[in-house]
């Protein structure tokens, strides 16, 4: 089935100057398996190796699946296989839940089955002390089936979600455990982290984000993060790439990324973490990376097609903001707000963050003055006040500011806690979306409504002026004078 | 009813050296009146007017309410008076929604009627460039009656939480509009802001803080912010005094407030906006304060009972934190985490803080080992792994840490999106969190659940690795070596 073409056809527009790896992983089968094979499944679903059976069918998967297990006839009415050769298809994803000493001979008899993936959850290899030479000998077996691709081990699986296919056990995909609403959008994660992956996707759900695909790595016997993030990077449903970095062995193939990443559109976004003598203790001991040296993943990452993440949630804010909102042509931002207080803080946090928030011409301030009222300002901030909404809405004024060309965005500062604003005024915001970046920083906690109605509008929120000023200073120009 | 000795009797244990000044504002009859007149109220509710009545009747407060407009004979079956000398018994606040223009008139009327508060919601005065002059009109009927106090103009109002009054037109105080569930705890907001000061307590709200006060000051032609942080200090149901500032007077007196709070074990978390040009000229727009220069700020505020906030997510962060949490007797910081991943990020972001992750004994090493998989890490970091959960909980690990001496907090890594975990450990939880402080980082969005569950607690918890180290941080000893 398999052929060693498969493992050297370009996954995209790479070109042959392309400065990516010249063996690009073709993940196709792995993030569209017409069949998948869980070797080690059990009918407890209380257990991890109970729980991918069920979240596949949740989903609906459409695609052939394999319980394997001799203990078992059936699983949930889904016949169950003794080992790996007994199953009568094409193998294209095998998921191994077994022990981890078992997961040297399950993954030789699923080489030997021409299984085109293997994504092994099992933990207990390099990263535990005494379990090298475990490490050594899965080094080894997937060394004698190069046709085979091997995740993991210590992965905690994947989840393609514009196709709709979950492979593995997080609670983030499992809807009886905490999955409320799938949402399909451009953005991919990879993580050497199942936890912190699954984590981002579970947060940026929650905030409204779409998610192409999340991928988690482990340990890296075989395939490792950059592989995944170059074949993402060329996936046509990807525009956002978002890495948890603990470590990887050749920096130098993230900043390629970043420069493919650039021409072809798309942004890069990493968070690397071990940067302290305790955080390299952990990085080593959890998935086995040596997190290596900031100082030098610093230079190496410094590039116009990656941004740095210092936080999970400043990961989402940055995923919300390129996913949603065009770049900045320059750094003048306009602030339109119902609440002085709150507009006086963005304006703040917008200076610090490297923009400007430039006083309006006389002629824009008298034009804006008759939208708003009296006890109102016009300056920039341009305070609406709350009674703005009872005297026409504030798209009028947002729109002055907008088509002024005094600023290079706008940021609307509203109240979400409530969603009938948006609602009464969404066709103009999103009209105004499309002539200028636009995003909105809530000062409330935004209701689920909001957050929703966001999502289809294509607007960015945030819920802080820090934040907000974070994510509208990384759609700036890098190199203009501020 | 009133004489000039309420306003100077001591509002709590400020002795004869007390820094503060020396006429402190008698809080309690405008946090617990007996009476609220509402000036200009209104039938419609869909109108500022026409809120306040109903927030009143939602809340079930039990005083007098008098509406007070010649148009009607009564609102919502109450009887509704021409003008407030009419109003039949005492008034201890009046709230004041009528125009601008006739708010001069009306306070008059008040203070002639021995009014003892009036909040002024209406706005249209000093913040507005041609209304000077109507300020000062508005500062002269206040010298005029010198026994009635006067919160705003442009103020939004108040809630006192504990004994659930309501006063204000704010969204986040209306069932119907925002107001989901009250919590009642030691926390109290005084703002220069109505937007911002509601959305702190909304925000706070949602996160499960619970909170005494909050109220908001607008353009403050009599009574100030710090007047009533001064009283609220005193507040025996408050601990935590957050200040969200544009401008006061006396920045100095903000500094005896912190000194004050630290000799009577509270703090205060002080967030002052307006520290660029477009920042002082917005809060100049808004509520007519001059913002000060910001290096003096920094340097008064610089006080061991203050903290600063740079964010209004970094101020529920610290609110949380100091309501829940003890003071850390020094900087060392264990860690407990079910995801290697999370844990790493978050030894990074404590050194980062200021803290020490230390590398623990061998001794304390071996006995955690007993308690973890064979493929977790004892190191600190302790990598617990997911798997822990099955093998007896992750308590006794967190008591192993915490009783060992050889941390002075720990942090527990976990993920609440799911409520069950901390349901089966709820007691050893509390337990713990009584031997040693201790906080939860979840890296996933913690479900509703786990909120109300972690308010009963009272274990503190964040959701991001830097909020968590930051807020930690701001709980360890200042002048100690880190």
């Amino acid at each position: 089935m398999t052929t060693a073409s498969d493992r050297t056809s370009a996954g995209g527009p790479a070109g042959p100057t392309s400065p990516l790896t010249s063996r690009p992983l073709d993940v196709e089968r792995l993030l569209r398996p017409a069949s998948v094979a869980i070797v080690g499944a059990s009918a407890n679903d209380g257990v991890i190796s109970g729980i991918p059976q069920r979240v596949l069918a949740q989903h609906g998967y459409t695609g052939a699946v394999y319980p394997v297990n001799p203990r078992y006839d059936e699983i949930d009415g889904v016949l169950c296989y003794p080992d790996i050769e007994s199953v009568p298809g094409p193998v294209d994803v095998v998921l191994v839940v077994v022990n981890a000493s078992r997961v040297v001979e399950v993954l030789d008899a699923c080489g030997r089955a021409r299984v085109r993936f293997a994504v092994v959850i099992s933990s207990g290899f390099a990263e535990q002390a005494d379990a090298a030479e475990r490490q050594q000998a899965l080094a080894d077996v997937c060394a004698r089936h190069p046709d085979m691709r091997v995740l993991g081990p210590n992965a905690e699986g994947l989840i393609n979600v514009v196709d709709d296919v979950p492979l593995g056990f997080s609670p983030t995909i499992d809807y009886r455990r905490g999955l409320v609403q799938l949402r399909r959008g451009d953005v991919a994660v990879v993580a050497q982290s199942g936890g912190l992956g699954f984590a981002l996707f579970n947060d940026g759900l929650s905030r409204g984000l779409g998610f192409s695909h999340v991928v988690t790595t482990g340990n890296e016997v075989d395939v490792d993060l950059t592989d995944l993030a170059e074949a993402l990077l060329y996936d046509p449903e990807t525009r956002v790439l978002l890495l948890f970095v603990e470590g990887v062995a050749e920096p130098e193939r993230l900043a390629a990324l970043g420069d493919a990443a650039l021409a072809a559109a798309k942004t890069v976004v990493v968070a690397k973490v071990g940067n302290t003598e305790a955080g390299r203790r952990a990085a080593l001991a959890h998935t086995a990376h040596d997190a290596g040296d900031e100082a030098l993943y610093a230079q190496v990452l410094d590039r116009p097609g990656i941004l740095r993440a210092h936080d999970q949630e400043h990961m989402i804010d940055l995923a919300l903001a390129l996913s949603r909102t065009p770049r900045l042509a320059g750094p003048r931002v306009g602030i339109v707000t119902v609440s002085g207080g709150a507009g006086t803080w963005l304006a703040d946090d917008l200076v610090s963050a490297g923009l400007q928030v430039p006083l309006l011409s006389d002629g824009l301030q008298a034009r804006l003055r008759e939208g708003i009222p009296p006890y109102g300002s016009p300056a920039n901030p341009v305070d609406a006040t709350a009674q703005v909404l009872g005297l026409g809405g504030i798209s009028p004024v947002v729109r002055l500011l907008a088509e002024s060309g005094e600023v290079d965005a706008v940021v609307l500062v509203a109240t979400l806690a409530d969603q009938k604003q948006l609602e009464r005024e969404r066709e103009h915001l999103v009209a105004l979306a499309r002539a200028v970046p636009l995003v909105i920083y809530s000062y409330t906690r935004p209701a689920q409504a909001s957050i929703d109605l966001l999502e289809e509008l294509g607007i960015a929120y945030f819920t802080s002026t820090a934040r907000a000023a974070g994510a509208l200073a990384a759609l700036a120009p890098r190199d203009q004078p501020r």
